[in-house]
């Protein structure tokens, strides 16, 4: 998605270690236009598939999924990361490991919001080792749902998750695939 | 808001502990039609101070602030809670008490998305004690930007926080207040 990619180029700042900064507009100040253009997107790319609904990450994923729902007309389910007096009763859990936060966490979702009829659309803001999709994937299988594929902001092509989850067969569009991040601060996308 | 005391009755669980569980429709599954509505009565109420930025906090803020900040045509903002490799450079902190987790935190906004010209709403989807919004106050101060006020979902009318940020002067604007929650799981709204 060129859009993304010029923005990318434009805001985006590389830092040691393979950080790509994209915090002006992606995952802590947000750019609510070029979420609704991602969501365009991904509804041309997956608007055929009979989506019944959005399932994304607390926390970056919310506002991302939030306003590509609009474009699906269905719900978004986020997983939470964390235990709560407010997410009681039957769940579905799973164990991500975070290479941002360098820590384990459990997510959970409430059964009574995946039901094996649904279709789901996994949303999140980044793909790098693919941690966070696999324990959502592991939470749809769960609940017997059928996952349509994955719509992501942001590959990280040099790490091992695209390659992971699209060899276990899940559909992945990234609408930013990032091959290389230089020592100069400049930016590769893969040609798609 | 008729439209969100009406889901709150019908959707809406009553849990002991003065708990009102919304997980159906608010903060686990999102239900982004009823968002927008709560997006077009908060621009009615808000549409005319110039707001520049909507500022909430990590996580069931974040998809209602997305979803709202379509109205307005402004960027979101989104406090973080937890330490990050992402989250570099200066920051404004404060410290947050949450009754629902029942764990002091920190939330974090990064200086450069917060600028004394900036005039912010504040969104959340709940107000009880009033501590996340003590908290995005305080950081909104720490910046000199001006709050306009804050928009809320729902609102706990018998805990204190209403009371106490109305006497500091910020307008709030509830879209349903609850006053009371009975043993029947009957709720009490606040005539608005």
């Amino acid at each position: 998605m060129q859009l993304l990619e010029e923005r990318i180029r434009k805001d985006g700042i590389v830092r040691a270690g393979n950080v790509l900064k994209v915090d002006s507009f992606l995952n802590h100040q947000m750019d609510i236009d070029l979420f609704n253009e991602m969501g365009k997107e991904l509804f041309r790319l997956f608007g055929e598939d009979d989506v019944t609904k959005i399932v994304t990450i607390e926390a970056s994923g919310i506002g991302i999924a939030c306003v590509v729902a609009q474009y699906f007309n269905v719900p978004v389910v986020f997983a939470k990361k964390s235990e709560s007096k407010n997410l009681d009763g039957d769940i579905y859990t799973s164990t991500v490991s975070s290479f941002t936060k360098n820590k384990v966490y459990d997510i959970r979702v409430s059964k009574k919001f995946l039901h094996k009829e649904d279709r789901i659309l996994l949303i999140d803001d980044f793909l790098a080792k693919g941690n966070a999709m696999l324990g959502l994937l592991d939470i749809c299988q769960q609940a017997g749902a059928t996952v349509v594929g994955a719509g992501i902001a942001i590959e990280k092509g040099f790490q091992e998750g695209g390659e992971l989850l699209r060899k276990r067969g899940l559909r992945i569009e990234s609408l930013a695939i990032v091959d290389a991040m230089n020592e100069d601060g400049t930016i590769e996308f893969r040609p798609q």
